[in-house]
């Protein structure tokens, strides 16, 4: 099956081939499964909490929309009794409330009155606590509308928020401004809480885990200054009230001492989660990254290429690489970022009988599709070419979904309830 | 210097940053200079050579660009007198005739007389030779023109050339083809040679090595068959003379018992070179690619993207890639493929202090400019955009060169002598 083989000796596979080819895509499957079972918030929130101990009174605050099961996981670890607790979730995401837990849902992602009666409930219950006590933060994506008490009138606050966005501001400048107008963001949460301790597990889903960015940090010491907030406003001509005016002259906590912080089913967990599984089956494993944020059929070129040097080498071996890759349309195809880093790598792996490449999103969606991810091997370009397809016709397309599904390539996860990025594996078998 | 501090400590860089980036630049050249210097057609000659022995009469065939360079380096390692030798280069790329070789040039990429008689004196040289002789063949890119005895008048064999160019048959078709009409091509050489030994050694500088591609194979059996050729032929309706038709009816050898081959100067050895040379400066060698094929920025932030998962992990680490990465042109500005991928890497390593990446081309030459590639570290992106450049939009321009240029990230090695693709090396200190 070599390049450069005479045309007639490729013929069926023969059975050594085919047995080795349902074993890697076996394996692959096996590992992409147990890295997202590792990353859902559950288990991660069990594994975090395993040594969790708490001198004297517990409260919990579960904020974003995995709040509920966030708090459902801690609840079933933590030894200690919690003596009160919030939730805060979005609409349609609490499954009732737990004993002695008030739950709220609220707007996401457009704040609402529900959230903001639910942050003040949650400043009430935090206020005024003693050195000895602990606040449980349970933090997901989401929280940045969920958590908030703005501190200028709400209408003030909407017409500043569109100027950001009209005036072309990016997400640092939005955020310095933002977190100024809170009285939760930028960590001014953590200090509320303290002289009590903050044990704060947060839940990742952003490519290298900027902290702060993460529901805008309400328990995350913040690194901007007033200058830099006056300098953004003058930078774009912003019109703001008395009231905004005060608040971007107060500095926001420069430390959070209280806080000890745990992050989890980021996506660098993800990655340490299928590494774990890939050296259970017996692989060599070599983390290359866990920040992948190149174009995606790029990655996959890249990624067969590092098969293909090895392949010869007689190793069981795994390549992992997590992040989030991009996709440019070109066409009008279907199709998602990991189906099309997937469908990339399949020239690159032709004719190989030891290599597969798969690549998933961890929530079990990609793009637009009702796959979770793609699955290419040796074969693949071969199964396309009987097909009348060519890998860089079909990704001219953007049509990746149909493809792999002709090569039975497409990964279907169904949703998984959790979302860190994606996660890549290529094995040599 | 990481991304989220305040702007206010991003000042001069702290003594020992400076000290670590000097070492990682330093250490960068080190090692690519010293993979290109391996990677010479004289050096490599000679260490291929090292344990050769000949047994009876020695015959010395050089065929290329580099044959008069790979001959003297043979004629100064190889302990056996030669008999006879025949030097056959491109015309300015030979430096006198060795003691008792006939030295030719001819007409490259498009063959010409003195290529054709040349070949002829080289074939009655090695007429009728006795199983105990040797012929020792040296063989570069461009001996697909240079080494050439057609078996058709050279009319119909530009005719059939320009038909099958204009057809759009692929360069696997094209060879299958032409290889038949010609008497030294696809094998036929190291059958003239037999019944005596053929020791090749072979520069390549093709990625992935297939060695009936390099000067259409003289002393590789052949994997393509008559029946291939025909339907070629059939194919694309090919309009061919007599002669051609017998030419095509003819197998070409499908052993090639008598050939040795070693192949030197391959993006392969370069690589391994690189390899060693980290491995003495104590960085622990991570050989990722030997084949990169991949768009040359997307290639970069893949990298960079490495080199930041690892960078907190204290280890001196060095990552390797060989190959050639592509350019799409979207500007109008100055660069090569090799400044595109350190240039890409940088916004990656930006706020690093122990990672740098840099990219050459082993010929010296990348792109139409006197740089053979670039560097980028930890500082590039401050640098630039201190200048008022961002990395976006230079690469948009295509204009890595300047943009290079002005951080002192171009490399320059002048020419090299050698061409065996790229290397990359990403280091972490």
């Amino acid at each position: 099956m070599g390049k450069g083989l005479p045309q007639q000796t490729a013929g069926p596979l023969c059975e050594k081939e085919e047995i080795m080819n349902q074993t890697l895509r076996k394996d692959a499957e096996t590992i992409v499964r147990a890295a997202i079972a590792a990353a859902r918030p559950d288990e991660a929130v069990g594994r975090a909490l395993a040594d969790f101990e708490c001198p004297g009174r517990l409260f919990l605050i579960a904020v974003g929309k995995a709040a509920w099961r966030m708090a459902d996981a801690a609840l079933a670890v933590v030894k200690s009794p919690v003596e009160e607790g919030i939730i805060i979730t979005k609409y349609g995401h609490a499954k009732g409330a737990p004993d002695g837990i008030r739950c709220y849902e609220a707007g996401h992602p457009v704040p609402d009155e529900n959230g903001f009666r639910a942050t003040a409930e949650a400043l009430a219950l935090t206020e005024n606590l003693r050195p000895s006590d602990t606040v449980l933060f349970l933090l997901s994506g989401g929280g940045s509308a969920l958590f908030e008490q703005p501190l200028i009138p709400a209408e003030d606050l909407r017409d500043i928020t569109g100027q950001l966005l009209a005036c072309g501001a990016d997400i640092v400048e939005t955020n310095t401004i933002r977190k100024r107008l809170s009285a939760v963001k930028g960590g001014r949460f953590a200090a509320h809480c303290a002289p009590a301790r903050v044990e704060a597990v947060i839940l990742s889903d952003i490519v290298g885990d900027p902290l702060d960015m993460i529901a805008s940090g309400p328990v995350t010491k913040d690194s901007s200054t007033c200058a830099q907030a006056a300098e953004i406003v003058r930078k774009y001509g912003l019109r703001l009230g008395e009231d905004a005016r005060d608040c971007l002259a107060r500095e926001l906590p420069k430390e959070a001492e209280n806080v000890h912080v745990r992050v989890i089913g980021s996506v660098r967990e993800l990655c340490r989660a299928a590494a774990a599984e890939c050296r259970r089956l017996g692989y060599e494993t070599v983390l290359l990254s866990d920040g992948l944020d190149c174009e995606a059929r790029e990655a996959g070129r890249f990624l067969a290429s590092v098969l293909h040097t090895h392949a010869g080498e007689g190793r069981k071996l795994a390549f992992l690489a997590g992040g989030e890759t991009v996709v440019h349309l070109t066409g009008n195809g279907l199709g998602g970022r990991n189906q099309e880093l997937a469908l990339a790598a399949a020239p690159g792996l032709a004719g190989l009988s030891n290599a597969a490449l798969i690549s998933v999103g961890s929530d079990g969606t990609d793009g637009p599709t009702d796959a979770a991810g793609g699955y290419a091997d040796g074969d693949t370009c071969g199964a396309l070419a009987e097909c009348g397809l060519s890998v860089d016709a079909v990704l001219k397309e953007n049509d990746a979904y149909h493809a792999l599904e002709k090569t039975g390539g497409l990964i279907k996860t169904g949703a998984t309830g959790t979302n860190v990025n994606d996660v890549t594996v290529g094995l040599l078998g």
